[in-house]
Parts: structure tokens; C-alpha cells; sequence
């Protein structure tokens, strides 16, 4: 496994909580020493209870950690007093396996909202797991353990140097729904075998998800069970304080997340693209902001994109109620180097130009609002007829 | 034709504007005398030429009107300076054509955005159109010719007494889209043969319109193009003074725009069923609106819907994103007088019996926040492989 950091196991395997067996359904993350451990959850109101577990852990555990227990197939949400029963149950019984404490275990969960949790099946799965994860590790097969409607797993590394010596920095994330968290859940971890300063580890996180997982959808716009967690164990031997050092991880933290973004949006349910908006020209980042969501969640732009079709009268539409301020007249859209309508108005671009660049893997959108020099940027996907199908079916 | 009202015509035909000859593009609404007249227009910020054109007549012209001239299949929005001179050359060549002032003349278009109008065979069919509605008049026609992606004409008329004496409310309405106006143009036409005071059929207009069109929609969230105009002749020989006459008009015309609304919604893209959304127990009526509207246009609530499958969890979700003040474990749903959670956990309740009800041509959904009195009501709609289709191929 090229660019996992050193001291962390990783197993996942079938617990009995989804229908198939193929499927495995529990993923476990542990470091072998202890860790500095930060997390960042969802703003929905209604949280799952794994997500208030967790949270009230990093709260009072100062941060330390030593392993991320994440089941899919039930994300244990609207699941009242059973379920934070179940959540701190699940947590406890990994606690046992690994001997560590249960303040030491961070959880979570992905799946249909509103049922219990199986927790014969799972208890007897999270026994197994911590007895398999002493000798055997497998990242992959973890990240497989997450996924719920992804495609592929996602998951990728980095190596990096401080003072001479290399530390390594991984990550991985199951998405499903579109970009919008809020539409189905979004979980990953992220290992360093690096030491970091714990409020510099906390910090970079919140810094890194708002310019990645954050610009991949609506603010405060997420679901019951969204989760990301930093974990930092130091068998390297790096111990990460020089402003230098700290920058470059700062660095690589911020590209692992962003890359780690778009392969969620091109893994996004049913989607068949990745389309990257870029709102500039705007009075205030608040109207950048408010424009590039508008335009990244209109199921007209987006049904638009996945029929490849360079219909820019939506987008001015999407612009409209988005909120910002803005003169139709002033307005330019371009699809990669292709401009389409400028003050407002459609030009007479190539049809088939059009048709090509919306084909690509990657849409780039760009939308100059003329009226200021705020920006955002915002990632997206196009919307076909498996999302439809994948969501329809979902729980039946 | 039940209950048109007297002294109005109406015609459909082909122009050249959209690519299906068989498909009529261009509905004229024509009333032989004078008319009060009133008009509600979407607040999109990008607004077409025809709206623009319309909002100055109706605001300068002090309510009266003649004739309402609307094309389907271009939108005139997004078109500049030309797309203003096109929705008023059009109107000044109905006001010929008709004899009348062009002060006389609303139009409306819906259509494609962008692109400008082929004026010389609008111009032409125009030329027609008041020529032929002299001799002839078939109100489903005109519907016809104001449909886009409506599967269905949508129209429907009262009688009603005043002083014992029958006059007629009659209205028309092209949805397209979704319930969400901003995702296509919605047009209405009503008209009346009885004489209303101009002040009072402004006022009553905008109250129907919030109570009934408004509640299809996002607060502020319309198109391009939205239009509602309200035409009344007076030829019915009745005036509609009294206390009384008034709100019975008032009633007849509210109950009008709602019937229409449910038609809109349920013949919106792609839709297999209307969904009635009611909200009680919010702290405030913009929390109630807030929730409503939020869970109204989740993709992944309205997915389910389509797959009959009662996911409410997915409901929670929309809920807790939705901004309103909750508590989740007040919080209890029912699909008809199904309770599937209650105290914000779900209940053991038959899914047989919740296929059922979802299966309905109407499902009611309601949720009760338990937090005070305020409450809201929303119509939407499914959302289906077909929503997606008709998006996808729209334009091209």
C-alpha cells in the first residue's frame, strides 16, 4: 500500500448489517499508539448518533484517539435513546477488542435513516474485526467496507519530508449522494503518521474541509451523519513545529482533501461528470457563494450538463433567484474557453464546440458577474437518469 | 365552451417559432371591450422582455387591457436591447391587427432562454391570428398553443351570482417544470365578464396567487417569465360592488388559482403524483414555509416518492438542513393518516400500507414540528426518470 502512514492497521468485512453478503459493511482504522485526533461534522440539525457520540468524544478527550469504527447499510439516525445506546454499545465493544478505552474510539455510520442498528450482528462483527486487524491490514478493502452507493473506492497518499525525514499522509472518502452532503451521507479518514501540534491539527482540518468537502456544497447544507476525521500518531518519528513544516502539511492536507472532493463529486450517484464552477466578479464572497450553489444544485443546469447541452439560458435563470446581487447585463458565462453569453446576452458560439466540451470528464463553468471582485468555486456533477433510479430504489 | 366568460375570444395557431408544425406556438386571449386588468410577475431578478414590457403597462396604464398575446417555444429572456424591441414590436403588431392601443396589448413568452425571436414569422402569424379570432374562437386551443412540456391542457371556469344576476370566472394555466416556477416558465390567463373594482382585483389577484402558485414554489423562486394576468370586461352586465359579490368573487377566484396550482404540479416534467405537504407545530410561519418548502424540493424526498417508498428519514434530513427551528425528537410525520415517526423515532407501521398511500395520484404528507402554532402548506410533485429525460433533450 503506497503512502500509508506507518502504525495504522485497516480491515473491513461483512457484519450482517446490509443484505449483501458480498458487501462487506464494517470498516475499522487503528493506530497501534496513540494519536492527536481532530474531527469535523455535519451542521444539520438533526444529527445521527454516532456524529453526537463522536463529537462529545473529541470534545472532551482533548483530542486523542487511537480508532475509527464506521459501519454502512444503517446510518443509526432518528434512532432516539436506542440508538445512542447502540452508537455508544458499538463503541465500547471495539474499546474491549482492541483493549483500549472507549474514549479512544471515534465512530460512524452511513445508510438508511431510522432504523436500529442489528446489534447481535454487529457486535459479533466488531469482535472479529479487532481480532483480524492484529495481523492482517488492508486499506482498500476498509474503504470498500464504507461505501454505500459509490462506485470506487477513493482513496489516496502522500509522502512528504520534514528535517530529512519522510512522513506519509492518506486519505480516504466515501460520498454517494450528489456533491450536496446534505442528500446522502459523506464520511472520511484522513492518517498521518506524523506528530502535529494538537489546535494546529484541529485548525488546518476545519481549513481544509471548508476549501474541499465544504466547496462541494451548500453551507450548513449537509446530512445527518457527515464526518471527517484527522488522525495524527507520530511513528514516523516526524514531530511537525517548524512554521515551514507545519505549512507544507497544511499544504498537503489541503490537496489529499480537495482531490479527495472531486472523485466523490465524479463518484456522486448516477453522475457521469465532474463540473467545476467558477463564480467570479461578484460584490461579496456571501453573493459568489450564494451564485455558484444556485447554479451547482438546479436540476435544469444540471440535466442540462448530462445532455450535454450548452443551455446557458439556465444558468442566467439559477443566477436570478439566487439571491446575489447582479445586473443581467453585465453577466458572462463560458464553458471551458468557450464563452456563450457576455452583457447578458447569447453569442453565436459553435453548437458542436459546445456539445464537445460538455462531454468531457471535467465541465469547467465559469460565470463573471461583472459586479465586484469577490470569487467562489464550487464543485458539482450532472444529474441523469441513475440518479433518479439509485434513489428510487434505495431503501426498498 | 362552460363558463367562458362573455365578450372574450381566444385563438391558437402555428407561427414558426417552435420546430413542430402540428403543435400550435402562438394563443391570443381578446376581449372585445375594455377590460380592468391586473398582473402578478415573477421576482427572478433576471427578468424576460415580454415581463418587463408587461409590468410597464400594466404599472402606466392604469389596469386596462385588451388583449393578452402569448408565444410558447422562446422565451425572449436573456436577449438585451433586441429581445425588448421584439416583445414590443409584437405587441404593437397585435394592437394593429386588432385595432386597439398598443397600451392594450400584454404578452408573455415561454420557451427556450437566449435566443431571439424569428420576428418575421411571429409577425406574420400575428397578423393572422387577429384576423382569424374576429370570426372564431376555441379557448382550448389557445391553451394548447401557450403548452411547452405540458402533457395536458389545463383550464377550467365558474358561474357565479351577483344581484341575482350570472357572470363567469374562467382560468388557464401552462406549468411545465416542476412546482419550483423557476424551473420553467409558468403563464396564467383568467378573465371575468364582471365589472370589478381596479383596485380590488389587483389586491385580490396577489392574495390568490400567494395562497395558490406561490405555494408551488420557493419564496422568490421564479423564472424568467412567470406571468399571472387577471382581465375582467364587465360584459356580463355585472358590477361587483357589495361586500358580499366581492368576497364571493374573491372565494370563486382563490379556489380558481388553487384548482389550477394542483393541476400545474401534477402535470409538472415528469411527475406521476401530486404531493400535498402540510407543516404544523412551527415557531414561526417562516419556519413553517422554511420546512415545507425545504423537504418539498429534496431530490432525494421526491425520488422516493416516485419509488412509493415512505423514507422518511430522508425527511428528517430536508428538516434539519432546512434552516426552521427544531427539536428532532418532537418531531412526528405521516403520510396520510399513516404516523411513520413520532418523538423524532420511527415507528413499526406497515410498509404495505405505506406503498399504498404513496401509490395514491395524491399523497399527503404531514409533519408536525411541536414547537408552536405556525404551519404551511405545499404542493409538489415526484420526481421522476422522465424529469429527467424531457431536461436532458429540452433544448436541442
Amino acid at each position: 500500500m503506497n503512502n500509508f502512514p506507518l502504525g495504522y492497521r485497516a480491515w473491513g468485512l461483512y457484519s450482517g448489517i446490509g443484505k449483501n453478503k458480498s458487501k462487506p459493511d464494517l470498516a475499522l482504522f487503528y493506530s497501534e499508539t496513540a494519536c492527536q485526533s481532530a474531527g469535523v461534522f455535519t451542521r444539520n440539525q438533526v444529527k445521527a448518533a454516532p456524529v453526537l457520540l463522536s463529537q462529545e468524544r473529541i470534545r472532551s478527550g482533548l483530542g486523542r484517539a487511537r480508532a475509527v469504527l464506521i459501519n454502512s447499510g444503517n446510518a443509526n439516525a432518528c434512532t432516539g435513546a436506542r440508538g445512542m445506546k447502540d452508537a455508544r454499545e458499538s463503541a465500547l465493544a471495539a474499546a474491549l477488542g482492541l483493549t483500549v478505552s472507549i474514549e479512544d474510539v471515534l465512530v460512524a455510520s452511513t445508510g438508511v435513516i431510522g432504523q436500529f442498528l442489528p446489534m447481535a450482528n454487529l457486535k459479533a462483527g466488531i469482535s472479529r474485526i479487532c481480532q483480524v486487524i492484529q495481523r492482517e491490514s488492508d486499506p482498500p478493502r476498509a474503504v470498500r467496507a464504507m461505501m454505500t452507493t459509490d462506485t470506487v473506492p477513493k482513496f489516496e497518499g502522500r509522502s512528504l519530508k520534514a528535517g530529512g525525514r519522510t512522513y506519509r499522509i492518506w486519505g480516504c472518502v466515501k460520498g454517494a449522494g450528489m456533491i450536496h452532503p446534505d442528500m446522502a451521507t459523506m464520511i472520511s479518514v484522513i492518517l498521518t503518521d506524523a506528530q502535529v501540534p494538537a489546535s494546529f491539527l484541529k485548525a488546518a482540518l476545519k481549513r481544509a474541509v471548508n476549501e474541499s468537502f465544504n466547496c462541494a456544497t451548500v453551507d450548513g447544507d449537509t446530512s445527518t451523519n457527515d464526518s471527517v476525521y484527522l488522525l495524527a500518531n507520530g511513528v514516523s518519528g516526524v514531530t511537525l513545529s517548524s512554521a515551514k513544516d507545519l505549512k507544507d502539511f497544511e499544504a498537503a492536507l489541503n490537496d489529499l482533501c480537495l482531490s479527495l472532493a472531486r472523485r466523490m463529486v465524479r463518484d456522486g450517484e448516477g453522475a457521469t461528470k465532474l463540473v467545476e464552477i467558477a463564480v467570479t466578479g461578484a460584490r461579496t464572497s456571501t453573493d459568489a457563494k450564494k451564485a455558484a450553489v444556485t447554479v451547482a444544485t438546479s436540476p435544469l443546469v444540471k440535466t442540462a450538463v448530462f445532455g450535454n447541452d450548452a443551455n446557458w439560458g439556465r444558468i442566467f435563470a439559477a443566477l436570478g433567484r439566487s439571491g446575489a446581487h447582479l445586473n443581467q447585463n453585465k453577466i458572462k458565462v463560458a464553458f471551458g474557453n468557450l464563452t456563450v453569453a457576455r452583457h447578458g446576452v447569447g453569442l453565436a458560439f459553435s453548437e458542436k464546440r459546445g456539445r464537445e466540451i460538455l462531454k468531457r470528464d471535467t465541465v469547467p463553468l465559469s460565470i463573471d458577474l461583472g459586479m465586484g471582485k469577490a470569487k467562489a468555486k464550487i464543485l458539482t456533477c450532472d444529474f441523469s437518469f441513475d440518479y433518479v433510479k439509485i434513489n428510487a430504489e434505495y431503501r426498498t
